[in-house]
């Protein structure tokens, strides 16, 4: 699909600030994020919305999603909790059609920074933020390794 | 977990309008639904939130969420999308610290609809609503059938 912006991402022929990609998945920054470390989680493969997806590959879609909350919060971002959101179809406020997990990291008394956050929705320093976040993910591999 | 609303559900010692149940979820009517069919995915298990889940309980709960997304479109609610939610943490607005996965079931241009259920969460009429998720279900089994 040429002409969806996340085909591109993945083609890359458009750019994006990646946090993880294996062969099935893709991670990467929102450029519109509701608060710092906003990622968004794609299959590689295009599927318009959960009605096209295949059952396996939305399995590895949310197991990464579990991943990544697990990860911000060990990351450099301190959060405390993320919200997890797939706006499934456009009468959900899908706005990309294809299919994408909001990865949502929360402070602590954060819902002033939230709502601004929902409603400006501005970028914030890329490159610290993904490393911010992919600290967490190395810091959860370790734990998982130590077990 | 006593002390825990959706453990006592689970235990049959606090009532709730059962969707689906197996020997690992349970699935039931939020009783304060922001639109008709708004549903919670539970693990039967406690586990407060994503770092205490299973990574094998999550991925069927999600699992299970995507199935639910698939079967509303499909159900006598004839909803044309879902938006799945996972709150994960205080922070990110989690009140029952059980984790749950909301789905809640959206038709095209219900914002209104929504924004109004999203302030008011009134209940709908239960058993209707239930059987009419179910409906989806059966037809999204027979379809998988006949493939
Ligand atoms: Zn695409
Ligand atoms: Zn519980």
């Amino acid at each position: 699909m040429s002409g969806c912006i996340f085909c591109r991402i993945v083609a890359g022929t458009a750019p994006a600030t990646k946090i993880f990609e294996d062969d099935i998945l893709l991670a990467f920054l929102d450029i519109r994020p509701i608060t710092r470390g906003h990622t968004l989680i794609i299959p590689k493969w295009h599927a318009t919305d959960l009605d096209d997806l295949n059952p396996a590959l939305g399995a590895q879609l949310f197991a990464f999603g579990h991943r990544l909350a697990k990860a911000v919060r060990r990351s450099d971002l301190g959060a405390d909790g993320a919200n997890l959101v797939l706006n499934d179809g456009k009468a959900a406020f899908q706005t990309v059609h294809h299919v994408h997990l909001h990865v949502v990291p929360r402070q602590q008394g954060d819902t002033l920074t939230f709502a601004k956050g929902f409603v400006l929705r501005r970028p914030h320093d890329r490159e610290a933020t993904a490393a911010a976040i992919r600290s967490g993910l190395d810091r959860l591999a370790a734990e998982e390794k130590a077990v």
